[in-house]
């Protein structure tokens, strides 16, 4: 069985995005160094699935630098699922299934459809519902070295419970410290 | 002339305290080793004074694990500055000195004392107002791989604009992540 993985780039004020889902902080500045970073090249190769939520579902699809797919540049294909209580109706995109229920039976569905690899949980939404419901077994992080001030912060709004991890790996990669944690048993 | 730092142990989601400035999260969990570690001892030599606000003040005085100062657990001893408009009474403490004036101010004061050294800058309300006027020359991050859900952050409520960094040094002691980063000029 596949680990549920959060995968994000956050910047060091713990937004994953600008106040209106704004991605260009992330490619205005060469953070990430040319030749492939051994660490993305892991999660790509390990990713089995993917669950996010209809706001970084829409960022992907107006995004201007990938095709069908945002996640990791096009480099990754497979099963993607959205949870959305209001699917498009002009998606054709074939590996794209949209989930209604609720946050555990999209993990259960989604990680089934991983095959064994790791379910990566995109979007700030989904990965709070994960978290409130002890579904999160790793975090990666990717901190980009720039405060945004304002945004979307992957962990959701306060209000939220205490969860212990442990630190798994410490590295960095041109700009960018590559940081994994492991939910404590 | 010595640096403005920013140094603070935060939670995987950018909380420095509890919502009721609790600092139990700290010291529950045995997340550094015991020997010494080289970033702190580094910050501790380096440092020739504290500027923080009130709130991280009467964190440290209400402490029973410090006697006069809290910082760095009485291992570190100089010129300390509270920025308040609402000085104390009763502390008799001969390195403790209140400034009322601006921020800008306080941090002028506070790095002549430094006397070459860091300027250590504590408390989310201190740093914000630090970061607002573009004081801040570098900031070290003491990752703990516990999210609390809520509390005070570090950087304060959203608002704030972007600031550039750059990264210095990434490395782990423990279950610590040491993240140093220096503003981009």
């Amino acid at each position: 069985m596949g680990i549920v993985l959060v995968n994000a780039a956050v910047s060091l004020d713990g937004f994953i995005a600008g106040p209106n889902h704004e991605m260009d902080w992330i490619f205005d500045h060469q953070f990430l160094p040319d030749e492939p970073i051994g660490a993305i090249d892991d999660v790509i190769r390990t990713t089995g699935a993917i669950l996010t939520g209809r706001g970084s579902y829409e960022v992907g699809r107006r995004s201007e630098r990938s095709e069908t797919s945002s996640a990791f540049g096009g480099r990754w294909s497979g099963p993607e699922f959205v949870l959305t209580h209001r699917p498009p109706a002009d998606d054709e995109t074939r590996e794209v299934s949209f989930l209604s229920g609720s946050i555990a039976q999209a993990v259960s569905t989604a990680l089934a459809a991983a095959q064994g690899k790791s379910l990566l949980v995109l979007g700030a939404n989904v990965v709070r519902q994960c978290l409130d419901e002890d579904l999160i077994d790793e975090i990666l992080l990717l901190l980009v070295p720039v405060l945004l001030g304002d945004g979307i912060s992957l962990f959701g709004a306060p209000g939220g419970r205490q969860i212990k991890f442990e630190t798994v790996s410490v590295a960095q990669a041109g700009q960018v410290a590559f940081l994994r944690f492991r939910r404590r048993g």
